[in-house]
Formats: structure tokens, sequence, C-alpha cells
């Protein structure tokens, strides 16, 4: 269950001349709140600036998105300590017609859910993936954004209902390896370490941006550039990012199985160093 | 204004965890009304299901939505005897997450405008057409169907502000011409008509559909194909169709001007002929 606050009152509903109901004329952002705080809070308030911008949209300033966000934890029900908020962001009311009216208003909603839990299992021994058959298609001016035009997540994510599957990977239409369908992807290769470019399509996710800086710090070389799906089967090891969990190593993706290996775990303890504490101990 | 109509009662808002505002997560037909009764109906109506079908979406009966609509003239304010239909499908409410809840109920709305009128200037000499800038993604999975995902149209639909320009014309990210943001387009040329497929990207539109019937009936050949944009350029002449105004000609897209000719009107004759009466007599 999710509790949806706009402008500092609870909502249950939105206008249905809302442009994200007809066009899907918006962007989110899901955050995860730890100790009462939005954690990469700056990555999520860069990425939704950046890409309002990208949009033609008025993007929102960080006071007034904290503001809406301190509101909502403060009037939920759920923990406030740890949960997940959701931003939502559209380009407000409007007539028919995709032509944005003069002056419109943006809608911004705040959406509080209890946080998930991801079992231990998932961080000491790895997920399992598949590869879905729905495609990215390549379309550089939305690419690495949230937006609301997620249909192809939704088709992809719909091709199974296997609980023991936790993520599926998608390629684009041109057979690249860009992203699963709510997390990033990185291989480690004989080569080293890379994760696909978010310039054709996919999400640029903000716990992957933390692991790339992670890296950086480290002085461990990450490539970031466009993958085919053989070096998918070639790498030696994998694993998924997302803001919620953090990383998880595959164990399985279709018939090719991993073992989460030291390079893994050497990575996994610098993100649970940087206070991304969610697996075990 | 729009009035919105949703199990036989007004409507002015939907639930704010419809999947529609989360991920544009359903369908919409634009019908015009005319003499009181939809027009094309049967064409919506299968584009409608076949759409629903491709994703994985439970296709509501002809009955269903005719009695949304019929419901929804009755009690509106605009003119029922010559107006806009706008019906909104969408997978209905869910909790967060792409995949799609078991037994969930789809949302149907039904939006009543008034109708457009569109300058007999424009059925007389033609309108003035632009090439956007922006691009459509080549995804076969959503090809032809008029989703909630219309971030592409509106990005395009945007790039202008000039009211002397009726229409954007846009290219796949392959450069081929695909269609307008709210038009399907034909091309007379040398050696013949020729209409872009829907197979890469682009909606299938009901006037598209119409046309292609009656040149098929009066024995004149339309190929369909894909089409490179240089082909627009050569073109003896052009026009573009809605299911709102029917056909009408473009003397001029960018730099390059076009007098609507024997050819066009023979066809727009036809469609008249056919009961689309939307031009001057």
């Amino acid at each position: 269950m999710t509790e949806w606050f706009r402008d500092e009152l609870p909502c249950s509903t939105i206008p249905v001349d809302d442009r994200a109901v007809h066009y899907g004329d918006g962007l989110f952002e899901t955050v995860a709140i730890r100790d009462g705080e939005p954690r990469l809070w700056e990555y999520h308030v860069e990425r939704l600036q950046t890409s309002a911008a990208r949009l033609g949209l008025e993007a929102p300033d960080e006071s007034r998105l904290r503001s809406g966000l301190v509101s909502a934890l403060g009037r939920a029900q759920a923990d406030r300590t740890r949960c997940v908020a959701k931003i939502l962001m559209t380009s407000g009311r409007g007539p028919r017609g995709y032509r944005r009216p003069d002056g419109g208003q943006m809608t911004i909603l705040t959406g509080i859910s209890d946080a998930h839990t991801t079992p231990d299992a998932c961080y000491r021994d790895g997920v399992n993936l598949r590869l879905c058959n729905t495609r990215l298609a390549v379309q550089p001016q939305l690419a690495g954004m949230k937006t609301l035009n997620r249909l192809e997540q939704v088709l992809a994510r719909n091709e199974w209902n296997d609980d023991s599957i936790f993520e599926g990977l998608t390629l684009d239409t041109d057979g690249r390896l860009i992203c699963g369908t709510m997390s990033n992807v990185f291989l480690i290769t004989g080569q080293g370490l890379v994760t696909p470019a978010m310039t054709r399509c996919g999400v640029s996710g903000v716990m992957r941006r933390h692991v790339l800086t992670l890296l950086d710090k480290a002085g461990i070389e990450c490539s970031v550039r466009d993958v085919g799906v053989e070096e998918l089967w070639s790498s030696e090891d994998i694993f998924i990012s997302n803001s919620q969990y953090g990383v998880l190593a595959a164990k399985r993706c279709s018939e090719r199985t991993w073992r989460p290996g030291e390079m893994f775990h050497r990575i996994a303890a610098m993100v649970s160093a940087s206070g991304i504490a969610e697996g075990p101990a």
C-alpha cells in the first residue's frame, strides 16, 4: 500500500486531465528512506532536474522536493525511518492535445510505501535472472531518464510470474545488453569491469552512479560503453544495482550460472561501507 | 474542455494508483461523433481490441465500449450530434511495480469534447507542415498502437508554437518517414501512391485505414512500405489523414511547397463521398 500526498495533504486521486494519465508526460524517482533520511538524495534530485530540462519541463528546486518529502514522511503511517518514497512529477493538467499549455502548473506527488525487504539469501548467494524477450527501443532523446512512459518495462516484467526469478535483463532492439526492468547491470570480465552506457535507452540508476563513484575512488576502472549480449555470457561474474537493495550478484541468468567471486565481494563490501547497509552484516 | 465519464457517471479524477499515471499502461481512441454516431467505429474497436491483446490486456467487448460511449454522449453538455469522444483504457489500479496485479480491473473512461473545426481554407488550399527534430524510436512491439506512452509525440508537438503550422511530420531514428504527431501521411509520387508501413513505430490511424480501403475499392494501388525521407521531398503531392478532419493536402513542409493536384482532389472526393463530409462541399 502506498500513501500519496500532494501539497502537504493526503491525496487518493489525480485530476483526469493530468497529462501523466494521457501521455505519461512526466518523471519519477524512487528514493530509499533510511534512518529517516533520503539516501543518495543529491543523485535523485540531479537526475530529476536534468531529466526535466531535457523534456522541456520546469525543474523543481531541491527545497520544494525536500519539503514535499519531509511533509509526506511526517504524515505517513509507514515506518518513516525506513521506507520507500516515490516522487512523481508531471507536466500538469491540460486540454486535449500533445502541446503543453502555456503557464501549466506541474503536478508533484509523493508516495510513501513500506520498505522492500530483500532476503539475506539474495545477498549471500546471489539471485536468479532471466533474459526478457521484450526489447528496449533505441531512443537517445529519452535514454537514461525515468519517465512515466514505461510500457516496455511493464511488458518485460509481465513475461514471468515465477517468484524464484528476481529480475529480468533487457536488450535493446539492436541486441545490446542495457539493464534490468528495475536495475542496472555490471559485468566482471577478464578485461575488467564494464556496465552498459545509458545513451541509447535504459535508466541511469542512482545506485549505478553511486557504484561507479565508489569504484572510481577506489581506483578500480569500470568501462561504461556499449555491451553486446555475448559479453554477458562470457563474463566471470555479474551483479545488478538498484536504489533500494544496493547490489546483488547473479547466480543464474537463463542457463548460465555464476558464483559470486572475490571482485563482487570486494565491491559489495565497498557499497556496505559507504552506508548502503542492506544485506547481512 | 472535456467532460469525463466512468461507469455511466461523471468523473473528474482517477485513482492516484492507476497504472496509467505511473506507467502509461493503457490505450486510447479518439472517435469523431457525427450525426450522433461514432464514425469509423468498427475500426476504432478493432484497433483497441487488437492492441489490448498485444499488450496482454483483456480486450473490452464492443457492447461495453458502445454503452459507455452512448451513456457519456447522453450526459455531456457538448453537442452530442457532433463532437469528439476519447476512450481511454488502462490496466487499472495496482500496487507499486511493473508487474500487473492478478485479477486487476481495467479502467475505461470516456471523455466528450467539442468537435474540432478545421478552417475551409485548409481543405481548399492545403496546410503547412514541418519536419520535427524529435525522432520516433523503432519498437515493433508497440508499433501501430495508440498507447498511453506518448512522450515522443509531446516532444515533437512542443517543437513549434507557430499557429500557421498545422502539423509536424516525424521520422524514425533510422531516418525513415513515419507519420505526423497526430496524423498519417500519404505521398503521391510518379510511381504511384505510397504510405509508410506502421511496423516499426507510428500509429495505424483509422482514417489511414479508411483511405486505404477506399483506394483499394477504387482500384487505385497504394504501396504500404518503408519510406525514406527523400521520397517526401521528391513526391508530387502529399496529404495527411486523421480521424477528425479526414484528409488534408500539404501546401508546404519546411522549404518544399506543393499544390494539391488532380490525384489528391480525386481522393478527397472519394473520402467525402464515403461520408467523411468535413471540408467545404
